[in-house]
């Protein structure tokens, strides 16, 4: 198992609490000691920061828990490795261009029986994992039922992914996160939740290490941040589990639709 | 104008020397402080650092200065800007995926009617600059003329796309470097040039910044690895210019074919 962690807001937030948390269960609180990833758009734009290195040990992840990169939209993975070696080219997030916007995407699980279903023409894995081989899979199939512009109607792609993904879960597990770098998207397989925080703000108690946060005094009363992860990473908040089979997408820290 | 700088070695390198006198002419001694990009190739996985700010006065860039990344493949870039304002989806290298490849770019010069020319259908530019155009455009003749797997020459390939920047370079200034992971390519318009170091080692002098290094104390006897950058980085070294239309190809350091 991985975890995943995003955020989805309507002002540029940075997500140096939340990461701090998720940091530790790289090789602290947790096993997962098989690299980690974390991408940010800023605009169009997005940079990804990856390490094959255990986070609650890496020099760049110390970078991001000092350094707050300010965004609208975060991914982020910490990896333990069931399918491909530990590798850099297996590190979620995973990304690849589409319709002139860059798709980024993080799952938890591990599915079997895969490699015929996964048969693609257009993008290709460049590591050995079930991730980003399904990843490839969910464009492929996007691309041949939408082809090579963007469709007006986005709710109508992300439809048809939450239909992609419920065939991938009969393969085993899979939680994923998903970005367009405008809209944020998640799928349930088995453990997803999420938490909208908006005024009036509280504190927030992280679980995984002894840190303490006033979102009142980081806020403005018209921020709405929605933060996603595997478990709830505060233990004095309100989180919404989600339930297998089920998905949302957000845009600016709000609810667009989903299941 | 913009600066380059690329490396390709035979054994994982890091390239803090190079980068050091780099990131001086991103605002100190020269003027190109509309961000900046650096791409680290690991076995077939990669990572790409970005910043929008300038290099002299960047976090991200610090952390490159003082972190020895190594690795056999290095792509990197600082911008002053000339076409598309300055912002992170706008900053070099540019990557994309193709036959299950990361393939990075970066670009220095820049281009006139070229919208035109550039009309892709497959790879479409994030951002809105000349260079990431000239990009998809580049691959996308690619997959028209190789189609959707990779052939097994090669060669063919990268002699096909120096006949592309043949006819970039009527639209412009095209200095660019290109790499599919593996083989690493430039190819030059009016300014490029390259060392390749290997035994007998020597102390290398910047000339950007007061830093001298002794490459006999950082290397073993069978290192090989070449240095490519708009001007020459060192003083006391004999760097090769490149002619207009001038191409090569190296791996792993050295010459493999070009023109």
């Amino acid at each position: 198992m991985c975890e995943l962690l995003a955020m989805s807001a309507n002002v540029p937030t940075d997500i140096v609490f939340s990461f701090t948390g998720l940091a530790e269960r790289g090789g602290v609180t947790g096993p997962h000691v098989d690299g980690w990833g974390i991408t940010f758009y800023e605009g169009k734009g997005s940079r990804t920061f990856k390490d094959a290195k255990p986070s609650s040990e890496s020099h760049v992840a110390k970078l991001i828990k000092s350094y707050p990169i300010k965004s609208e939209m975060v991914i982020s993975h910490i990896r333990q490795a069931n399918r491909g070696e530990v590798s850099l080219e297996n590190t979620h997030p995973f990304s690849r261009e589409l319709w002139g916007r860059n798709w980024t995407y993080a799952h938890n699980g591990q599915l079997s029986d895969y490699q015929e279903k996964f048969n693609t023409t257009r993008f290709h894995a460049v590591g050995d994992t079930d991730s980003e081989l399904a990843f490839c899979w969910i464009l492929d199939s996007v691309v041949k039922k939408f082809g090579n512009t963007a469709p007006n109607d986005l709710q109508a792609v992300f439809s048809y992914i939450a239909t992609l993904a419920d065939e991938i879960r009969q393969l085993g597990v899979f939680n994923m996160i998903l970005s367009d770098g405008n809209d944020l998207m998640f799928y349930c397989s088995n453990n997803l939740s999420y938490i909208t925080r908006r005024a009036p703000f509280g504190q927030a108690k992280l679980i995984d290490t002894d840190v303490v946060i006033d979102f009142n005094k980081e806020t403005t009363p018209n921020d709405v941040v929605t933060v996603i992860a595997t478990r709830p990473l505060t233990n004095n908040e309100l989180w919404y589990i989600l339930q297998p089979g089920e998905w949302k997408v957000f845009n600016k820290g709000e609810l667009l639709f989903g299941s």
